[in-house]
């Protein structure tokens, strides 16, 4: 997948806040531009009150950076930019230091697919200070909003226990890339199809879709309606019933049924779009056996989300197959992740690293400072803890993790007999692609295997288990004592 | 705008659900494809419990009808699509007349900017129906995100109350365009500018920022980042202070403010995205007064809305300037516009509309049959009450206007003595555009003046006054009549 290419005509640097802009020139006047910085994007809770999030994007953000040059027309608008005074903006030599600019950070992220969890950074980036502040807005545009839709689909296949969950959601999508974004997460999710031809077309996911109620409407009735369709697809025929009368409907999808039957096809299912789904896929279900027809599925919709498919289950409806739109496509229930990116380290003249810290009247607002990285701790394939340490850091054979927001929440581990794994991986060194990008079907295949890897209780959609992730005992101490350093500072100094 | 042309490289014709294309292969597999349809879209509730709705999306929905052909990749994917035996899904000779098509429809459509309201069409498509069919999901797409984005911006402009708004959503959108689209849209609801410069460059709205957090970390000190940020834009400096201690970052901020004053210059403002914005606004506002330096503006951003700023706004909190992100252009409280599109008139072959209805166990989701569109009734410049009617129907110098969901509602106009305007618009006729397209700066007037005229009890941002809006009575008698007889008809027939 090549978004920039293949979608999008223009150079997409443009695509970040103008305060970027304003920060970059400033660095460049003060002379820091090519300072070496870390920068850690990360989020704080998870969303929908879920036990886990699904990290997804990252693709985009490959090709993003691959592309991380200003074409003469971008460079021209940032040129003729005046400030009120009608004065530019920007020096001409700015300009041409943007011109000049060439991709140069490191990028380690954890892979897409790739279960995750609060204060853990999914991106880090390192390098000169003007390219990584640039980089602040598009990834987290991307990421936000990849991670926030694969985690809803995750929870609503985990829902639907086996049954495939259809996406459908274009019509009601934040925009074109909301919509084309969302089902490629949605897919990485776990879901089995998307009707979006033109996603199917660039993801290369399962498209699915039979007719709407204006097929039915179109001719002079029903039951004309349903065996023309079934006429053009014999094969692959599921017919909506709600368009008049539900049990009609279902009685004339038999009908139809019947006449496949005679050329030796089968209808493939029936789909139920409004009313009460549990009474009415009940009913056509009693119909349907009764005459015959038991192999013919039952496809639902209708503002369909984790929690009514749960419900719906509990209930016994017989549906087999979800189709969900609005509800995913746009997380109704929580429509953004508040995922933030925030400079972490700085290295001096003397090639040091010095850590960064924000304080905030909001304590859960104070950034991890450091050059880090996160281990998952594993037992028997299971996932035990995932620890944020510091790179190059020693510890021993035992270590403590410590939850920054709730540092009574403490964990040992015995390194020695864990399995471990580093989260973070190698995606650019020096601006040149170290990674090889997984296929879309390798990614979703990820995320199932990497889901199956926890325990159920904190895959369980209202109040989840806690699963344990905090600072390694070091960073722990580390950054409290920086916190409270500067609070004791006067800053005017 | 173009935005197929300028953002997007390929055809956007593919971006539409699969089942359009299964419908549009029945279609011409029945010899349906070229019969005369009417679809209007519309929605069915105001979204957040507001009063009225602002559309927007038409610019989009123009390019991209202008567009509407297949790329030659466009038709080998479809060509190439097998089913689950492997047997291609289209035929040839349908892949031919897809490449054959020319856009031929009538569009009429309200203007970008106006003020809207529940059932009435918003679009209006009427041409051969395959082409309907295939546009029904862009025109939704395009028109649910944007009506909804510039109804929520004029919202939360009504409650800024003549204070400038910046929108800066950029990196909580949802997905590109539903940052792109999200600042078109907010910037035609009333917001004074955006922070994504791409934004700004594509659709010519003014562009605002100054710096973030990590300028300040990337300095030894807050004050050393305040006076190198003065240094470089001097005439535009406004300055975030809390970073690390709001108290603290005034102080260092009047420092600088007296060091531009100076040298002739002066601070423009400060800004605060944290902590208690009332409290904190209040006291940087004590402190500058005190200063002497009254004129600095105070930038207030955080999870803002209508409803917190209305709420800040009654505490007295000393905010100029209020920036707004996350809230805006996801539409947080309500993420999705349910706006839907509908078969309402069918061309017999004797050259008749035949009305188009479709039921449902829920009286809200019936539709209105046949070819109609609405008038505006004003009185000395104020909106009385909007009729939707039958095209070519005649009625006297007395209308009754009747809510279609709770049809006690009634309004009784007399025709001669009001303003009257016919809200659709041709945008297309005959697939030719009839339509100058103003600019956004027009559209975005439009809707200021189109506000105006409506009473301030229909704009309160909770419970509303209910603005008359329903079916001229011989519609209104006509739909049930047809809604009664298709409830009676056995549907197998």
């Amino acid at each position: 997948m090549k978004i920039t290419k293949d979608l999008y005509q223009s150079s997409l640097t443009l695509l970040t806040d103008y305060y970027q802009f304003t920060m970059a020139y400033a660095y460049w006047k003060a002379g820091k531009a090519e300072e070496e910085a870390i920068f850690n994007l990360f989020f704080r809770k998870n969303p929908f009150q879920s036990g886990f999030t699904v990290a997804a994007g990252l693709d985009y953000i490959i090709d993003y950076c691959r592309n991380m040059t200003f074409a003469d027309k971008d460079l021209a608008f940032l040129a003729d930019m005046v400030d009120s005074n009608g004065r530019r903006v920007f020096e001409p030599g700015f300009i041409d230091y943007l011109r000049e600019m060439t991709f140069s950070c490191d990028i380690d992220a954890v892979e897409e697919g790739e279960v995750v969890f609060p204060n853990m950074p999914l991106v880090r980036v390192r390098g000169p200070l003007i390219q990584c502040q640039l980089l602040e807005t598009p990834l987290l545009n991307i990421i936000n909003f990849q991670t926030l839709i694969a985690t809803k689909a995750s929870r609503i296949v985990l829902a639907a226990n086996g049954d495939p969950v259809m996406e459908f959601g274009l019509r009601r999508a934040q925009g074109i890339d909301g919509a084309l974004a969302a089902s490629r997460a949605s897919y990485i999710g776990g879901c089995a199809s998307t009707s979006n031809v033109m996603a199917a077309k660039l993801f290369d996911i399962p498209v699915s879709g039979t007719h709407a109620h204006s097929w039915i409407m179109s001719f002079g009735s029903e039951i004309a309606a349903f065996e023309a369709y079934a006429e053009t697809f014999p094969d692959n025929t599921i017919l909506l019933v709600d368009t008049y009368d539900i049990v009609q409907g279902v009685k004339n999808a038999i009908t139809v049924a019947r006449k496949l039957r005679d050329s030796g096809k089968q209808l493939k299912g029936i789909r139920i779009d409004s009313g009460d789904l549990a009474y009415f896929s009940n009913l056509a279900r009693e119909m349907l056996n009764r005459a015959g027809f038991p192999e013919v599925k039952i496809v639902a919709s209708n503002d369909l989300d984790e929690h009514i498919i749960t419900s719906l289950k509990m209930q016994e409806a017989s549906i087999d197959i979800w189709g969900v739109g609005t509800k995913l496509v746009t997380a109704y229930e929580q429509p953004a992740l508040g995922a933030v990116y925030k400079l972490s380290a700085l290295k001096n003249q003397q090639g040091e690293w010095v850590p960064k810290i924000k304080l905030s009247q909001q304590s859960i607002k104070i950034n991890i400072p450091g050059y880090h990285n996160v281990m998952r701790f594993m037992a028997n394939g299971k996932a035990m803890a995932d620890m944020i340490y510091l790179e190059g850091g020693k510890h021993g054979n035992t270590v403590t993790i410590i939850d920054p927001i709730d540092p009574t929440r403490r964990k040992k581990i015995s390194v020695e007999h864990a399995e471990t794994e580093i989260l973070l991986k190698p995606i650019f060194a020096k601006g040149v692609k170290v990674y090889q990008r997984p296929s879309i079907h390798q990614i979703r295949e990820r995320a199932q295997r990497r889901l199956a890897a926890f325990d159920k209780t904190h895959k369980r959609l209202i109040n989840p288990h806690i699963y344990p992730v905090g600072l390694e005992a070091g960073l722990y101490e580390f950054r409290t004592s920086l916190v409270l350093k500067l609070k004791s500072l006067d800053n005017g100094d």
